[in-house]
C-alpha cells in the first residue's frame, strides 16, 4: 500500500501489524477509497489526503476478519449488528466506496454473486411476504401518506415528496393515455394508491393484482373508504393469474421481483390480456450492464429481486413482438426520492428502534442509503417503458400527449 | 382453397388449371390476401369479397413459376422487370399483403433469410458505394433540398417535408443538449446537412465521417459555400477510424449499415471518443423482433443492411456500461416521410426513366412503397436512442430540455 500511514491518536508511528495488513488488503480490493479506518484499540489507518470526517470503525477483531473474508456479504451484517460503524455521513461514505469501485467488479451493497433462486409462485409469495408484510405501520413512518414505495417524479427537484408521488401517478396515466371508461389491469399494486388514483381522476375501472396480504388488505379498506370499491378491484393473486381483456396494462415496481427467468411468461400474460389498441407501461429499477444484487441485500432485504438491463427486459416484449414506444430513465428521481425516504426514516429512528430493534433500523438505513448512492452514482437506473401491440396505429404522433402541448 | 373463384372477363367458369393451382398455393403461403390475380391470357382469379381494384398481373407464365419457387426473392425482380404488374394503388396492394402476412414468418419485401455477409471495412465501402453513390442528381429529385435521406420529424403531421427535416435536425440537437463551442463527431453524415446545421445554429465544431465519396464531396462543397469549412470537417473514412475527444456523438441512419457483428466495436469507438460528460444519440431503423431484410432488398437495394431490435442494439451500449437516457419510436414519422418521398419520386418518374431505365425506376418505387408500408404496418420501427456515460450526473432533470418548458 503506497502512502498508507498507520496512526495512533497521537500520531505515533508503529510497526505494521497483522490487523493493518488485513485493512490494506480490504481497501485494495475495493479500489483504495479515501476513508480512514479505526480499529477496536483506537489505532487509526488513514490514507494521505483522505477526508478525516469519513471513517469506518471496527468494534471487534472478528468484524475485521469477517469483512476480510467476504466484504460484500459481511459489510451489511457488520453494520447492522453495530460491530462496524461509520463515522461521518453514511451516504457520503457509501458514495466514496461506490466511486472507488468504479470499474471493479465487486460492490459492497449491489454486486455480482449469482445466487438467486428461481421465482416460482410459492417462492414469489415467500419473497414478497418477507419484505412487504413487515407491517404497514413501519412503512407509514417514512413513505408519503399515499404509501407509494416506488420512484417519484419531480418535475421540479425542490418539490415535496407528496407532490412528486402525485406527479408520478399522473405522469404514468399520461403515458398510458387513459380515457374515461377504459379497463386497466395493474400488476403489483402496492398499497393501491395508483389504482385508486387512476379510477378517481381518469375515470377508468381497475383490476389490481398483488400477492402481499397486508398491502391488499389496506388497499381494499381505502377503496371502501373512498367509495371506489365498485370501480377498483384488488385481487390477492400472482400476476400469472391475470385474466380478462384490458385497454391498459401497468406495473410500477414489480418487474424487479419477477426474475429474468419469468420475463417471457410475463410477456405472454400481457399478450393475453391486452386489447388490440391496448397500451402498457412497465416501471422498474434496472442496470446499464448485468449484475445481481449483493448477497446481503438479496438475503436480508429483497429476496428474489433482480434489476434487469434493457437488453434483459426485452425478453418481456420481443417474443410477442410488442412495439416499444418510449423509454425514459429516471434514475436522478430515485436518488431524490431516496433522499426524502432516508430523511424521514432517520427522523423516525427512535420509533423504529422500539417497533423492531436497533439492528433492524441500522440494516434498513444501510439499505436506503446504499440504494440512494447506487442511483446517484449510476450503479442503478430507473426505466419507464411504454409499449403497445405491433399493429396498433392509434399511437400518439409525438410526445405532446405527455407534455401537454396538444 | 375454399371460396376462390376463377373468372374470365365474362365470368365463365372453367376447370381448375395448373396455373390456378400455383396461384392458390402462392396466395395460401402469404395468408390469402384479398387481391385479384390476372394471368397472361386474361384469366382472373379472384377471392370473394376482395377489392376488385387491387390486382396482380402476370405478363408471362415464367413470372408465376418464379414467384411460386421463391415469392420473397422474386416479387421484387418480377415487379422491376415488368413481368409482374400491380393494378391499382401499389401502396394499398403492399399493405394488403403485409397485413395478410401478420404472424406468418415470411414477407415479400422484408423477411427472414439469414444471408447477410459480415461488414468488414472493405465490404462496408462496397455496400455504401452501391447505394449512395448512384448519383446525387438522382436523390435530389425526390429528397428535400437539404438532402436528408433519413426519417423526418413532423411535430404536426401536415407540415412540409422541408419543415419536418429541419424539425428533425433541431430535435436531434435538443436531445444532444448541444452548447456553443462544443466538439461533435458524426458517424455516417450523408450529404452533410446535420453537421452543417449543428455548426450553423448551435455553434459547435463538427467532425463528420462518411465512406460515400459522392456524399462527402458534395458535403465539402456545401461547407465551403456556406463559409463553414473551418468549423465542419468532412472525413471520407469508416466510423472505425474515429479519433479524438468529443462532447457529443451522433449517428443518424448509419447503424442499419453497421451489422450486429460490429455493434460492440462501435460501442468501443464511442467509449474511446466521448468525454466524461459526453452525450450520444443513435437514430436507426429497427424492429420489434429479429428478422433480416428480404433477399431482394438486401441484394438489389441495400447490401449489408440490417435493422436491429432494441435488444440487439444494446450490444452497442452494455459492454461499456453506457446509460440509456431516452428512447423514442418514430415509426409513424417514417411512414409520413416515405409518403413525401414516394410522391416526389412518382412525380419525377420520367426523369428517372431517362437517367437510368424503367426497371430501375420500378425497383426503387417498390422499395420506397414497401418501406412506407413496413413502417405503416409496424413491421419496421424507427428508434432514437439518447445515452451518456454511466457516471455522468449532468443529465437533464426531466424532458423539459427537449420540449422547451425550461
Amino acid at each position: 500500500m503506497n502512502g498508507l500511514e498507520i496512526k495512533e491518536p497521537f500520531h505515533v508511528r508503529r510497526p505494521v501489524s497483522p490487523a493493518s495488513l488485513l485493512v490494506q488488503n480490504i481497501l485494495a480490493r475495493v479500489g483504495n477509497p479515501p476513508v480512514r479506518v479505526i480499529l477496536w484499540d483506537g489505532t487509526v489507518i488513514a490514507p494521505p489526503g483522505g477526508p478525516p470526517e469519513l471513517s469506518i470503525r471496527f468494534r471487534k477483531k472478528s468484524a475485521l476478519f469477517h469483512l476480510f473474508l467476504d466484504p460484500e456479504a459481511y459489510f451489511g451484517e457488520g453494520y447492522a449488528s453495530g460491530l462496524i460503524e461509520i463515522e461521518g455521513d453514511l451516504v457520503r461514505f457509501l458514495e466514496t466506496i461506490y466511486l472507488s469501485l468504479s470499474g471493479i467488479k465487486i460492490s459492497p451493497i449491489w454486486s455480482l454473486f449469482p445466487k438467486r433462486a428461481r421465482n416460482n409462485q410459492s417462492r414469489s409469495l415467500q419473497n414478497i411476504h418477507s419484505h412487504y408484510d413487515i407491517g404497514n405501520a413501519f412503512y407509514r413512518l417514512w413513505l408519503d401518506p399515499e404509501m407509494l414505495y416506488t420512484c417519484a417524479y419531480f418535475p421540479r427537484p425542490d418539490m415535496s415528496l407528496e407532490a412528486a408521488q402525485t406527479a408520478k401517478m399522473d405522469y404514468v396515466c399520461h403515458k398510458l393515455q387513459l380515457r374515461a371508461g377504459e379497463e386497466v389491469v395493474e400488476a403489483g399494486c402496492g398499497w393501491g394508491a395508483l389504482a385508486l388514483y387512476m379510477a378517481k381522476y381518469y375515470g377508468v375501472r381497475v383490476k389490481a393484482y398483488n400477492i402481499s396480504r397486508e398491502q391488499v388488505s389496506r388497499a381494499r379498506k381505502r377503496a371502501a373508504e373512498e367509495g371506489l370499491s365498485g370501480r377498483v378491484e384488488f385481487i390477492e393473486e400472482d400476476y400469472r393469474k391475470i385474466r380478462g381483456q384490458f385497454d391498459a396494462f401497468v406495473s410500477v415496481g414489480m418487474l424487479e421481483h419477477v426474475g429474468p427467468e419469468n420475463y417471457q411468461a410475463l410477456g405472454g400474460v400481457i399478450h393475453g390480456c391486452l386489447k388490440e389498441r391496448g397500451r402498457g407501461l412497465i416501471h422498474t429499477i434496472g442496470r446499464n450492464s448485468p449484475a445481481t444484487l449483493s448477497e446481503w441485500v438479496e438475503q436480508k432485504i429483497f429476496p428474489g429481486a433482480y434489476p434487469p438491463t434493457l437488453k434483459e427486459m426485452m425478453a418481456v416484449f420481443e417474443p410477442c413482438s410488442f412495439s416499444i414506444c418510449d423509454i425514459e430513465n429516471l434514475r436522478l428521481h430515485y436518488w431524490k426520492t431516496l433522499e426524502h425516504w432516508l430523511f424521514r426514516f432517520d427522523a423516525a429512528e427512535e420509533t423504529i428502534n422500539r417497533m423492531f430493534d436497533p439492528a433492524f433500523t441500522r440494516a434498513w438505513r444501510l439499505y436506503l442509503a446504499g440504494s440512494l448512492v447506487a442511483f446517484k452514482t449510476g450503479t442503478l437506473q430507473l426505466f419507464q417503458v411504454v409499449f403497445t401491440r405491433d399493429r396498433n396505429n392509434e399511437i400518439p404522433w409525438s410526445r405532446d400527449y405527455i407534455y401537454g402541448k396538444v
